[in-house]
């Protein structure tokens, strides 16, 4: 997630509603007026709204003004859920084979950012009865030294999980680090033979990454239909963009994956019945990009300034939600959508590989 | 290549053309007339004819009328400059460090397409200088016995890639048994840890699967732009569909992956500048499904009952070429497209196992 909530990265502008309406402004003339109001009018007769065509400007602010309709996914009650869930299955599993899972955090220097999440993470799992173990190590640390504590986890049988908060030192070779964490305990799901099987049929992943798991988690929580759907994936990151796709083709959508080389991606995001954007640019995904009724799932976490908020920036997502609620079925906010999904996700994803090393079903 | 290429699958017709117009007819029907006109109206408008918009008969057949325009991809002729490259290749890492690359075969059982198959093989080595060894076993051979000759060939230092030709007989399970070549060795491409890195940014798989990667090559010796470009492969299979996409994916095309889940294909890939076809279903695709200017390539290769050929049947792609010729830019024929290319990157991918176990530049 470091890409996509990174406190050095801050948007300059005043407030959402007039960096969307610029945006779209801009936007509209890299289309083109004539597609996009096509497009607009497609967009609001689709919905049942009865409009005669007019300029682009009149057409754009109609649609401004139109109230909010999308359902918000609530995505901060439904972690709570899935945190209560896997509370009792924690409690079931210690009162029948007395086994608690243990998670391993391993931080390497002192970036603030980086040990906030791992005090968030080590937070988590004391809620719901996870053993946490962590290991701080100097930024000077050497590789070996790095190596020789993932090799004491891999060993140990009461980790059943091991993360390795990135980024590490540039000193240090992630993959050789990443790839020394044993498959049977790596609850981010990044191994290569992890994602392997992520993208094949009839092959099981040993673990699901968890941002992306956490996205699909909620389109089914909400009871969204996936099977013979559009989808569309803007971004195509290893540790989002990428095994999202592969998990929505693995439930019969039909994907495309939209990226910065991609031209008129408002064109194939339009076509879009699910839309999972995780790009890390704020409010990049316009009112105009979605077809109505469509679910948009925001995993983009943007801090933006923001002279009004005592820390002087808000967070927003990839999505402009000012615009996109009026147009989406259902959206995520930013925050309260997917961040809360991923920490909860790999607590989920702890608990299973606990169970399946104990043969506990 | 089984699925395919089976020779027990005979669909029944008289001629391609009855076919392809019964097939679209049926398409047209199906689409509904109204988009179809208009997406013949832009089909033709964009190619600079200049027509009047009529019944949705009349323009099917102004465009089954109109002459054959789309280059011949040739996979032969490419397929055969590949080969002389190689055998270059094998002269030049012989004379220089007195290495020979092999491949080793395992056939299990009397299957007659198998047997086939692998003679093909042979005859492929032999023909630029890749030292072959085969080992045949009886149908009734156990797992433990393949599982022991592969490990044998894992550990011999003449052997730089094993492949056991599938499918094995039912009482094997055959993912255990391609598990057990060493990945080094793995020269199909088929290991989900080689597909896990074809999938990731920043990562490299050791080789590529062979009919993909031949599909891509065709592309580039073809002169074919890539990047940026809308591509759309049809079918999602673990050793054609889904690699290509990764592949093209990783070229930076936008890509869109249809199904046998995906409603209205035709829409889909009549958005794309690039198609990838790896169905198994003759003729499956017609023009009306085909942007024009786009660039075609057929990996079908199916067998139809012909009562004028010697053999009872000839093979057709899953493209119906005499419609698509007319529409695409470029297009491979089958057979003597896609083909000839997946023998050539086997050669290829034994060839570079060779060189990298080797360290030979």
């Amino acid at each position: 997630m470091a890409s996509f909530s990174s406190a050095t990265r801050v948007t300059t502008f005043t407030s959402t509603t007039d960096y969307c309406s610029r945006k779209a402004h801009r936007a509209l003339q890299h289309v083109g007026p004539v597609q996009n109001i096509s497009a607009l009018f497609r967009t609001l007769s689709t919905t049942g709204i009865a409009i005669t065509p007019r300029s682009s400007s009149s057409l754009l602010a109609a649609a401004m003004t139109t109230e909010a309709s999308a359902k918000v996914i609530d995505g901060k009650s439904v972690a709570k859920e899935i945190r209560d869930e896997i509370d009792f299955e924690i409690s079931r599993m210690k009162d029948s084979i007395g086994v608690v899972p243990g998670l391993a955090v391993i931080l390497v220097g002192d970036r603030k950012d980086s040990a906030t999440y791992v005090r968030n993470k080590k937070k988590s799992c004391e809620s719901v009865g996870i053993n946490s173990y962590e290991v701080r190590l100097s930024e000077d640390s050497s590789e070996q030294h790095v190596l020789e504590h993932i090799s004491r986890f891999n060993d140990d049988p009461s980790v059943h999980g091991i993360l390795v908060q990135l980024p590490l030192p540039p000193h240090m070779n992630e993959q050789n680090v990443l790839n020394a964490v044993c498959i049977e305990k790596d609850v981010d799901g990044f191994h290569p033979l992890n994602i392997g099987r992520l993208a094949m049929r009839d092959r099981e992943p040993l673990f699901v990454p968890c941002t992306p798991k956490g996205c699909i988690e909620l389109l089914h929580r909400y009871g969204v239909d996936i099977k013979g759907k559009r989808a569309v994936v803007i971004g195509r990151s290893n540790i989002v963009g990428m095994p999202a796709a592969l998990l929505l083709q693995r439930e019969d959508a039909t994907v495309s994956i939209v990226h910065s080389r991609t031209k008129n991606p408002e064109t194939i995001t339009r076509e879009a019945d699910i839309i999972i954007s995780a790009v890390g640019q704020p409010n990049m995904v316009k009112g105009s990009w979605i077809k109505p009724g469509s679910v948009v799932i925001d995993v983009g976490i943007n801090p933006v300034e923001d002279a009004k908020s005592p820390r002087g920036y808000r967070l927003v997502g990839d999505v402009c939600y000012a615009e996109a609620s009026k147009i989406a079925s259902a959206i995520t906010p930013v925050p309260g959508g997917v961040g809360p999904m991923t920490i909860a996700m790999l607590l989920s994803n702890t608990l299973i590989s606990a169970k399946r090393v104990n043969n506990f079903m």
